[in-house]
């Protein structure tokens, strides 16, 4: 878990802003924070994700070895995205599955895939020591 | 800035093992988390980034559209982190400059390159409420 | 100033949504959190503000009774943002002033005005203690 | 939610301040800050409202365009809100309703009226990334 | 300093719960919770104080053995106090003096008297571990 | 509750500073901070209590106008120190009792004794918003 | 508990420095931050372990008068722990047990060992105020 | 730096309690939770640090391999500590010095004895990322 008001930021290829847009925010409940001809930029779960015009675009994505995405320290919250994914629909690269079963960094987790095929991976660990 | 404990992860390929935790643990200054034969999990700066050993290199690596890294709400650990990356040799893809200067979103930057030319660019806008 | 993880939320009538998203997000630098075909819902300075589409509008708006802002308890923060109102060129409705000099609740104030003339006050209290 | 020590300030008409005060602070237990001739200034669940004295009154109030409150993080304190509301005998623009049923940004609901007819809705989103 | 969300309370005499109310909402900047015919409650710098009426009155008041007040972590915080009891002409028991001079516990202090002549004293220790 | 890095700060009279150590750090579980021959200093609940040595003493202390204590957030707080007080044989001036059933205010309640007749009132309300 | 971003840091021997960070990260799951010919050095729960190099290792260990560890403030924390070192076969120098039964300071405790017999303590006391 | 609200507690030997009440609470200003016949338990900044009764006492202490301490976030409060320490008379181990000049984990640091000889040391790290 982090302490500072610092902020992580990624940046990433998107097909098509729009479709970024709509995915993200219309989807995804971020937050659009600005808006250029080549790129927009967002507030994701508190972090900056920007999806910058590209055509370096996936089309048989794999997890490994880029993906990206939130470890949350409480278990509803994992809860509701899940449930606001399904509810509004979004595409799942892997339905929630529990990772390392019987290990202390045992974790459970589901993967997303964006317009461009970025994959979106949310998790939560049975123990918050394990989430690094 | 984030108010929540969740964690930002971020998976990435790396050619060496070894390499990567000589840079992101002895050179960056974060702290190694776990090493497994086929990736180490990193403490980057308080979110996960996860190392996974992968042949998918970049020989000619370009800052778009991928990179991540941290934007600092204070400046001076932009200046530390900037010191120690001269301090201790570490390679500097873009040296520091001044992004979209006269406009609200103007920042200072500078961009690293890891052993597996992963771009890491860290920033501090003058005005925090663009760090978005 | 607040403890809570509550948001403030207030409703104000927009003429137009495009315009409204324009200054709002475009301009003043808050964040679109929703869109729909009545309303935009922001993120601003970290409370809700929703702006309805409505004929009611004001052709010739007046301080009082009705406005809404932020009171900055650092100084650089209301100085940032006038300086981002400079910048990018918003319509001042009063020009910085000082308010109530000599007392113990005088406080820096400018006022901004939205297409739909909201009118928005941004305060800076020499004690903090009068922020109420 | 916020993460600031600034304050959210709203500035709405009244048309006598005793009926005001008894509301704000004696009814719904906000606290007073300052008291003048023409208006007092609250402490309203952490932000300023300040009540001026004004003959702008509504007779017959609607939801929209405006209306301002508070959402609530946390369920158990839309909760005591309401209970206090009944306890006192506030009253009730709108009875507790859910709104946007089956939607990622449902919420709980309740709508007070001042003295002034100024109307004030309490909200509590089943999802906490709704809020905004 | 303390990391709770508790609150420390106080009780104590008032002989006129009008002056008191002037004296500690209207003088010294504190908020008005609640009023009864006995009584008044105040958020007294966070804490709660509580005037009871009574004629437990001091005519010839002493700083030892008993007063309250607060001593505050910045220095800053404490000259505001200061420059608002000389604005607003409240009545000082003891002008700002500095005790234990040389000592790791030395502080700056002043003394203001209520209008039933409870003394509040008001402290800035050099060192903040000093504070208890 | 309290935002901020400040202490409130209380003076007492105590007629021996041994009894009174032996309450405050011994029975009650404060801290001691600093001993001198005519008083003692504790962190009372993370606030300073200072214990002067005097002989202005009650022989027959009531609950009004003067007594102090801790309301705490948390009802668990609450019941853990009631539990400290019985199971270390605290001398209980008043009993757990309800105050105020039925309105928006009420709490719990229960007063102990130091051993100089100074009261100590610990207090739960059923809604924190009046905690003040 | 603590308040501020300072860090507790003990110094302890280490027969190998290689079992050292067997012990310390691979197993108990703290993270490397340095490592050095004759030292490591770790963020231990947040705190700053370093392992020196040395001979002065303790063939017969006793809890007495030398040990260290971590008071957690939640049940669950404690129960993580403890489940991870069973999980993980670490050595237990003292299996769970409840100290002090029946006194406001009882405390449930476990101890385990590293490989140069340093004694590591981890408790949850029933009364967080009783942690110190 | 530590975000939980959990206490790290050390185990240390001393010849005699007295001495180290008057070292840690007369002298650092430290603060007595609990004393016992065979022990004193102690808020040492923090943190739990508890004196056993015991003859393991070092007659020449050397800093390698135990010590213990704190390091300091903020330069003031290493300051401040220092001249307290000077203010009081405490003996020195070292005198303050500067460790590792010219690298990244470059530290100012001093180094304390108490009565039983065991060392205390207190940093302040140029960049506080190294302060694991």
């Amino acid at each position: 878990m982090r302490t500072s008001e610092d902020v992580f930021h990624l940046a990433i290829p998107a097909a098509d802003l729009d479709a970024a847009q709509e995915f993200y925010v219309g989807a995804l409940g971020c937050k659009l924070a600005r808006r250029y001809a080549d790129r927009i930029t967002l507030d994701f779960f508190g972090d900056q994700v920007v999806c910058h015009l590209s055509d370096v675009a996936d089309d048989a994505p794999e997890l490994y070895p880029r993906h990206f995405g939130v470890t949350f320290r409480h278990r509803e919250d994992w809860e509701r995205l899940l449930r606001l994914a399904r509810t509004r629909g979004l595409t799942f690269f892997a339905e929630p599955f529990h990772r390392f079963a019987g290990r202390a960094e045992e974790h459970e987790t589901f993967v997303l895939a964006d317009p461009s095929n970025n994959l979106l991976e949310f998790k939560y660990y049975d123990d918050p020591r394990m989430m690094y």
